[in-house]
């Protein structure tokens, strides 16, 4: 593959750039006779869409999802799934200025080096833009495992900039434009993108993905651990910098025998794993944490060349989010759902035979 | 494919267990014409092998490469390249107890429930042990980066529990068994080690590793990201808890102003994207970060289940390593090297004809 | 995958059912900077499309293909390329009977026992129509071959029920609703089809594929043949029931001594081999040839059982081809456009540096 | 991946020349549990082991497989399946002359072209040594179809030059050196390979293979189609230069009203279609046919060029066999079970959770 597919099994491959004609996926090896409607994906979509709060860009897209195919009575048929998302508000005239310049942080000077030149039109193909349609595939994979296996994918904003946020509450979550998990931090947030906003600048952040009632056996050991294509899966989101499973970075300084997490029959003591061994679900919630930079889109003056090559000075102009985090959310949330749906189907494809004579430890103590 | 290849066009299949009869892998895509031996595996593979210093495992390998196809009169001939080696010291005897037990913090539970029962002997397939070939294939790709672009790959030991090392110089790296890129250091990291063999306990570590010279270009968008990739080769080796592209986790606090990297005629003024934009190699070097967790093969007793779910206390005895991170060193330059050769081909595939108006931009001015 | 996308650099990802609301496919891997427009598609999708001549099946579509990303000011740019055709003569009215049957020679039976349910209408995704889209993404693959290679793609029908046809002409091909190569098989093929209608019956036929100007040196050798990548394409067409490369099944009468092609300086002295030795091309055409069945969509009446498995009668009616294997001509050339592509980027990929000593041997001597 | 891997979800990768140190292979996606030994390998890859009669190259070798992972206390784990076959009868002494020639209708003159050079001993990587491997993963697939399904896949040579050979006994088929299953025969077959003897030429060949048993709706629509993996499995066999499913070629001349299989309660009353509708089984037996081209290693002398483009001539000398159909049944069988085994696993990684409210069509009456 060239790139735009992921999965193995259950296959998402996506096109569209930022002010094309649409944005589009296809869904590939769903399960037949699972219920699907538009209306699924819109709730997910509507999440992450443009313009849903003043910390977003104001950028105005319906973000209108049509499932094309794959769907027979309300129900999926096992074939592939089409979707498309025509663009709305493409205002492609006011592109002169940037189609000279490599914009600093951006992928403006990669592409046109990989490709000899690009679509300048905010950012073509390179835009977040093209999120919108991982996020309706990812919402097939959470009805399904959903319903199937009655596993939650959820994502909060855990930090941005200096501002710490812990999963106080997941209701919460929906209700602040932040998806932020702890009321209480709500204020500081504000402050920090009205500040920003003023400085015309922009600010990095954390986002922690938790997958609750996973059950144990799914990932396969070596190359495609679980762990491994979740971290694929979540790198490939633009702007994300690090991934962290369950205690991340934070073993560097740990004791193994602080670390390990201990068994018992009535379950496991603690999580530091994030739910994976070996590569393969430990039957514990699925934890992961992204590092997400701050977007190069600012209005703060900077130095950069041109497509001669000679130096020139940038600013963007236009509609951008001071943070790029806050958007992450849902989109986390569909690349871990994704990446467990590949895995459930590929494990039972192996290993549907397998029983096993030892009792399942649960996820924690009652 | 089913988790034991990694790659597209470059591509690397493994087996093999801790106390199986051999371990092997097949790496395929190579091109042709490429002077190969088994003594330029073999260097990379002393450097990780068990028994080179009192601070690693002491269980004696020979881990002697063959090469068993692929390479006539001494060249790649663009076929599939066999290779293998043959485990001696297996010491199969000594497993009596621990085939009863799940140590915690092990993959023994999860190989149990996935597959229905495990080949107990040294963690069988889940053993680091695995990773030797890893870093035979990964010598080949390494090979080709230096002779056809001069690409160096190397990794050091930059963190040790709170022993934090910088990279001062990249020879020191080899001078001692640490993999430590400062002299300076040596001393605590060996004191370090000493307290933990007396607790019987372990730690965690954080390794980095750098490709210079890598051309701008490599990578694909979307989903197989060059950082996306390098994430994922990464993270699928055993350990590894957590992968940072340049500056990782730091960009949660950082500023847009701060973080974007200043393109200048002279070359770029900064690295904080590691390398990488858009997912898309920059011109620049290629950094990468991850975190270790500390090994749970430790002495210090611990409550854990039996094969039956019922509670049992474990203790591992035997030969095992304070710091898995000290030798994961050659292991992480092996994947991000064979991670680097697969899209160099890719790259080539696709866009061979491409020819770029505008200037390469050196990695930093002189 | 899942099996909705041929190809490993070049990829085409496929969707959309006969009567669902559009059908649309995913290039990906194109190289940059090709000058593609719609139009370049919708000749080749006018080939193949329906209604076209009393003889083809008189269902109503425009079939007009709509590029929706992945070109931009008339060029490739590299990325994922959307496409998509909208279905306009749907008629799913009325299908009250055959949902409860399964037609004997269709897929109705299969897809009911693999899926639990399936999309009736008009066969759903078992559906020739599906094969617009492959057409669409092969006419993509033929541009890039004949502007980077001079590779010329066609194909002929050339044999109906008991009516050879040889290659007398190419240019007369396009010149009859039969893509016959021959202008005095017309009437008897013309005599057929007005049989067959009379008879409400179908009849099987021969398609020739002939690729000029393939250089020496695509394909894998092993399980990515060139030859074996061809056959997977065209077996995968609906009705192909047998595939051959170049003298195929004659193989089976003939001595070595008569099979193989002498090379001389002056070039090849025959094709017996159809222009693939070791799975890798000679640089001579590509030969392939296709065996079609009768289409089972026929009005003669027939035994079959009900969806409860209870016997039944079934006579398919609407409107339907007396002889599919006639529009098989642009989707053979596609598929074998798409296969010739793929190897042609996956060659370069591995490679690009080689430089052979022996000089081309021509395809055939002047 | 580079061609040397057949397969999705069960995967095999192979390596090895003609006359390298070993051929080897990597069996991945093995259910565990699955008793496996080197002896279950062994027995097929007597059958087509070179020596074994006095009508196949008189090459002495013992093809003793070994398994070096992936099996442990004599049952499959799950993890890749580690195989190699040392050689021991190189002979590679006496190359001298062929090394400076292209041998026509050999890989040679492709390999050098691709490659720059090329591995000339026994004709490296594309002999047919290469199948070994084949064979031995081949049945660790048929073992597990057997075991699980009750699958039996058989083939047998159904043609030599003129003399056709239909299936009157499957005991026979073991009991001569051709793999007959009529033994009325025998005599000719030995009469028409005694002439070719005499006269150092070769003759082609017909293979049929047969799986019984097989499952309704295995197989993926659309391009993955069963039908069209058995092909390229096929296909990418040396030698084979067509391949039929079903009725194959035959259908051009037929109608749809004599094509179709009609579908009863008892049972399909015919097997034109070969056992696949859609691209999925129908539960009849799978049948498969495929045409081999005659060997070109006969000692008439022919004309070539050599490596510096100026004529030859050749004459192959050494130990061929007038007959590469005969040891293709084993290897037939082989890529049959292959394909089969992989699209069972990929079957149920998908519609594991299906249902089907319609009986199962026995595949023909009582």
């Amino acid at each position: 593959m060239s790139g735009n597919t992921f999965g193995k099994l259950f296959t998402v491959t996506t096109f569209g750039e930022s002010h094309g004609v649409a944005l589009g996926c296809i869904v590939d090896g769903c399960p037949p006779g699972i219920e699907l409607s538009a209306e699924d994906l819109q709730i997910d979509l509507d999440r992450r869409k443009p313009g849903t709060s003043r910390y977003t860009t104001q950028r105005r897209e319906s973000d209108e999802v049509q499932i094309l195919s794959g769907v027979f009575e309300g129900k999926t048929t096992g074939t592939s799934i089409g979707m498309v998302i025509f663009n709305k508000d493409q205002r492609s005239q006011d592109y002169g200025k940037i189609k000279e310049l490599f914009r600093p942080g951006h992928a403006d000077y990669t592409y046109q080096q990989k490709y000899g030149f690009r679509d300048y039109r905010g950012g073509g193909r390179s835009s977040a833009r093209e999120t919108a349609m991982r996020v309706a595939a990812g919402a097939v994979a959470k009805k399904y495992l959903k319903q199937k296996h009655g596993i939650e994918v959820r994502a909060y904003l855990s930090q941005m900039g200096d501002v710490k946020v812990d999963l106080k509450d997941w209701d919460a979550v929906e209700q602040n434009p932040f998806f932020c998990a702890d009321p209480d931090k709500i204020d500081a947030l504000d402050a920090l993108m009205r500040d920003l906003k003023k400085q015309g600048d922009s600010i990095g952040a954390k986002v922690s993905v938790v997958a609750d009632n996973v059950p144990v056996g799914w990932g396969e050991p070596v190359f495609d651990r679980l762990d491994a294509d979740i971290a694929h899966a979540l790198m490939s989101i633009n702007a994300v910098k690090g991934v962290e499973i369950g205690d991340g970075f934070e073993c560097v300084n740990q004791k193994g025998s602080e670390h390990r997490d201990v068994l018992t029959p009535e379950g496991f003591l603690s999580n530091h794993a994030g739910g994976v061994l070996g590569g393969i679900s430990t039957g514990q919630s699925v934890v992961a944490h992204i590092a997400m930079k701050p977007t190069s889109s600012i209005t703060v003056p900077g130095e950069t060349v041109d497509i001669n090559g000679d130096s020139a000075e940038v600013i963007t102009k236009g509609r951008h989010d001071p943070c790029v985090g806050i958007r992450a959310v849902p989109i986390a949330e569909a690349m871990m759902a994704i990446t467990l749906m590949d895995h459930c189907l590929r494990h039972r494809g192996q290993n549907a035979d397998v029983q096993s004579t030892t009792p399942v430890i649960p996820a924690q103590p009652k």
